[in-house]
């Protein structure tokens, strides 16, 4: 590494930076992005994003008093070179595995991560209460929010917008705007970001970053003062300015020298300042500038051929099989539209977009939006499948609650990555919803064990008339081949599928698995309750009068989850049954390999049986 | 009625209204008024916001074709002249009573009720759902999303006009801008606002919307599609326009020709259309004109004299305690800051604001910003007080979990309005918060039985260190004398009020007053809980050895709820006991006097000692 990263290596905290010529700043992006590469090819993570904040890491940390100044990193999956900066260069090789470093900003790893990010669009907020929190203490520190063009959809980003564009405080939102023409632009803000960049205004607003280069802000002001009159001004007021920002830009995000120069200008700026920088996902790796999707979050690869394809995988994934349902029930029905908040990829609609396009709705990074929107089209007769992210329902709670529940309307909400999620940690676990769903009226929270009882879950979701979510994990489950017909289950209905003596393990998703396994061992019966809500209260309470125990298992968290609702259905019926619940447990799950985590917290089957066994020694003496 | 309103009696439905001669619509719109007036001053209710929609309600009942064509009505409290005009003008007398008229739109109460209503800014994302389902069912149906400034503030209205700007349908948004004097501006929306009804540029926008009038959109287009370059024109870019809209405004929303005539021009446009309009709160009632707030949803009252002044009320209620408390503990300790999502009046914080105006942060409605917000100013050692509804934390919900307890940060939740909430209803119910935030790792939920309880537990919760929310109902409590003193409690423990044989009442919060009562009867123990999570397991556990039976009593819903948390921890200390979980049922409730809502569902002291002599009938056998 020595030969190789010759001034990197010598950069331990972002004071070492600051010892550094300006001329230096070039040599060390350079090494920078060579050693993010190396380092991501080999520990799997985010890389185009990353590849695509090098310079502006570099000129951010060289021109702020890091961490006395605060800089908040929206999303957070474009802080490595953050990370590598501020000290974590040696342990980048740990990155997003159990131990290691998280693949997001968080306060407790470094002093330098001053706000912990991984959900978008929370950035603003963070830094304004920075901001203002400097001014009433009376300090002089910087509050800097890195926002990117996807994420400033979001209706949270403007909320902050709206109050920080009239707060006097040093705040300054930087837009990180990735070359438009990688994704297909969704909607207005994305139109008008397109049109900041396009032609003769970009050259005009060029020059007019000059005219701040040279030291004149007096001009540049007396210009902006102007421009709404003015004749012949070519410069449109931006969004942002409406918002009450001073706005600068664009300039380009991968010419460090001007960022420093531009940055150290604003910096003498009072009150709201925002910087419009354009970069490019995946920059200075040709195979991920040409393919940022594909790179976006790759496994482990080699720099020299790039990713490996795809191929050989025996299972599918949940996501795949939801991706396939949609298509086959959107074939035979005509009112169904499908509905994404910016997760085309993730959520597996790739595909169901080519065959349906009028059917397909990508409404950005606006999970509020998106529910609501779904209550619309549910209104009238059309029947929507909203795919969503357990983790990212959380921020269309109300939503959910009040213009779907509330209302009764047949929405479908396909929750994908319930339970952990391995290499994102804590933030994405898609460990609440079954007690924030269960409590809601009206709703229905199915939890399928396998593939195809996913997809005959879906069907009956779609068949109700009334909202029903589906809840299932990131990944592959235990391989059950997938039927392609559509047929349903009945609602509310588990089923025994192990008749077994004593004790009865009640399994709310795919850890039947793990579940069928231990019963072998204990001779013990096994439901697959599949419906957390409506409970099949009937099979519980024939199962629990059969056996002297009971023992409930879910992915989700243990409080107020399907192992409760249990409690509270044996409970209501009088009937006093020693109840062992697994599940997660009530603290935030690090990030790592989720089959080491699942171990870790006793949910495989090994820790399954060790549990009951413990909890029940009087049913299983040990020998 | 009959001599009073001539031509309101004529109107049964909309079809009625559209046979009236275009100038009986001034007189038309006047009866509505006095008819509105009248009507409200006996039953209470929304004022000030329905007396500023009477004219666009029926210019837009006049205009379009309802039902066929969709109105939705943000937030949904301006309805009434919609009720009146929609065949409900005999059942107004039952307005927000139970049985009868809900105080907000209702899918089930009418037709012409297109979209549920009362939580902010869902109309656009509502109303675009429906529009672009007409476009795929190849119906040339209007969408119409009428929204008030104030909701505009929101994340979510964004997120729906940054996805409704660029849409290729017959969606129309009305923004209904009340007169911007009346309350303080919050934002840079509000700004913006203001800006275009001054001085140059509103004449200007006048003559242009007159130019609208006269029907000619060829001139009108011309113009705008040369506003940017031409020479001399004085109207800016709206931010609507920078969306993607086609702005027309802004108009008088009290001059119902006017309303008339440009709606019937607008509805001849394609793609997403803008019109401002602006009104005043209170307009035809001078005592609601000059103080909209205090108008704004009074009880009853006499129309000729006005409000009865608020004197002689004895009990202090959960709001004032906050209030009051807030005040006192700023006074203490410099970084205390209180921040409302746009609920200064509702949560209490004039006081607070009036004595520390640096202090105090009105963030507009934008709950997701307040809570990420609060966040940021907790992490430079601030602390953060947040005051906001039960219902309308389901709004931030993601940034509770996300920023604020994911990084344990100490913010204070104060939680107003948990529980029924009476005469608004099912839509501003309290009644998930316990199981929402229960499952949340390092959140701690307090709920106060008293008034001195609740201002104790604020105290409590200002001393962790990490999220405490205090949760407390709307009104007035048991009455108990408030001390001005600051001290706390201990976290998640727990008090025995009375002691007493065989069953134990473990009551969560208010329902501890009722439990006493019932208690006297039964001779039975009470535990006031005070803390839903911690849950005080070592003086359950006690309790729980020392008696035959548990009853739970809270005043949110079972599911999941504080009673779930006591079977949970029966289940894990493998207790076997019986429990009676009381609390709301698994369906929503709806609007009525809160006293006889909770006799009807069994949760005053009658219903609770009927439901404890039901299910432990062996204990207390009936004579």
């Amino acid at each position: 590494m020595k030969n190789m990263y010759p001034l990197l290596q010598t950069i331990d905290t972002p004071d070492d930076l600051r010892r550094l010529n300006r001329s230096q700043l070039e040599p060390l992006a350079h090494e920078l992005r060579a050693f993010l590469l190396e380092s991501v090819a080999k520990t799997g993570g985010h890389l185009s994003s990353n590849l695509g904040t090098v310079e502006l890491t570099v000129a951010l940390h060289y021109v702020l008093n890091t961490p006395y100044d605060r800089i908040v990193w929206d999303v957070g999956h474009q802080t490595y070179p953050h990370k590598i900066l501020t000290g974590r260069r040696e342990r980048m090789h740990s990155l997003r595995q159990l131990g290691g470093l998280s693949g997001f900003p968080r306060r407790d790893e470094s002093e330098f991560d001053t706000f912990g990010t991984a959900h978008s669009s929370t950035s603003i907020s963070a830094a304004l209460g920075m901001a203002l929190a400097s001014r009433l203490k009376g300090e002089d520190r910087h509050a800097i929010a890195v926002i990117g063009d996807g994420a400033m959809t979001a209706g949270m980003a403007f909320e902050a917008l709206n109050n920080a564009g009239v707060a006097d405080c040093n705040l300054l939102v930087i837009l990180n705007d990735n070359d438009m023409s990688i994704s297909p632009p969704v909607g207005a803000l994305n139109r008008h970001l397109a049109k900041l960049l396009s032609g003769q205004f970009y050259a005009a607003a060029k020059n007019a970053s000059k005219t701040v280069l040279k030291g004149a802000p007096p001009l540049w002001e007396l210009a902006k003062r102007f421009e709404e009159s003015a004749k012949g001004m070519v410069k449109p007021i931006t969004l942002f300015e409406k918002f009450g920002f001073n706005y600068v830009g664009p300039i380009d995000g991968h010419d460090v020298d001007t960022l420093v120069s531009v940055l150290e200008n604003i910096k003498q700026l009072k009150g709201p300042q925002f910087l419009h920088v354009v970069t490019k996902k995946g920059q200075g790796y040709k195979m991920a500038e040409a393919d940022p999707v594909a790179y976006h979050g790759p496994g482990k690869f080699d720099p020299a051929v790039g990713l490996a394809k795809a191929s050989g995988q025996a299972k599918i994934t949940f996501t795949e099989v939801f991706g396939n349902w949609l298509c086959d029930m959107a074939a035979t029905d005509s009112r169904l539209v499908g509905i994404t908040p910016a997760m085309r990829e993730g959520s597996g609609m790739v595909e169901f977009e080519k065959l349906f396009p009028k059917r397909f709705f990508d409404v950005g990074i606006a999970e509020q939006h998106a529910v609501t929107f779904a209550a619309g089209l549910a209104c009238e007769g059309l029947k929507p499948v909203v795919a969503i992210y357990s983790t990212f329902l959380q921020r269309a709670y109300d939503q959910l609650v009040h213009d779907v529940a509330l209302q009764n309307l047949p929405v479908v909400f396909a929750l994908d990555r319930a339970g952990l999620v391995g290499a994102d940690g804590a933030t994405h676990a898609g460990a609440y919803d079954i007690p924030f769903m269960r409590c809601i009226p009206n709703m229905s929270v199915a939890c399928p064990s396998d593939e195809n009882e996913c997809r005959q879950l879906l069907s009956t979701a779609y068949a109700q008339e009334g909202p029903v979510a589906v809840r299932y994990p990131r990944g592959v489950g235990a391989g059950v081949a997938v039927s392609r017909a559509l047929d349903t289950l009945p609602l509310g209905k588990g089923e025994i599928r192990r008749t077994g003596k004593k004790v009865a393990l009640l399994a709310f998703g795919t850890l039947l698995h793990p579940a069928l396994q231990v019963a072998e061992v204990l001779d013990a019966t096994v439901v697959n309750m599949r419906w957390a809500k409506p409970l099949d209260t009937e099979l519980l309470l024939q199962i629990a009068a059969e056996h002297e125990a009971l023992v409930t298992l879910e992915d989700g968290c243990i409080m107020g989850g399907a192992g409760s609702a249990v409690l509270e259905a044996l409970a209501q019926a009088g009937l006093a049954k020693p109840v062992l619940q697994l599940g997660l447990p009530d603290r935030f799950i690090e990030h790592g390999d989720p089959v080491k985590l699942m171990a870790m917290l006793g949910l495989d089957a090994q820790g399954i049986e060790a549990s009951v066994r413990a909890r029940f020694c009087a049913i299983y003496p040990a020998n």
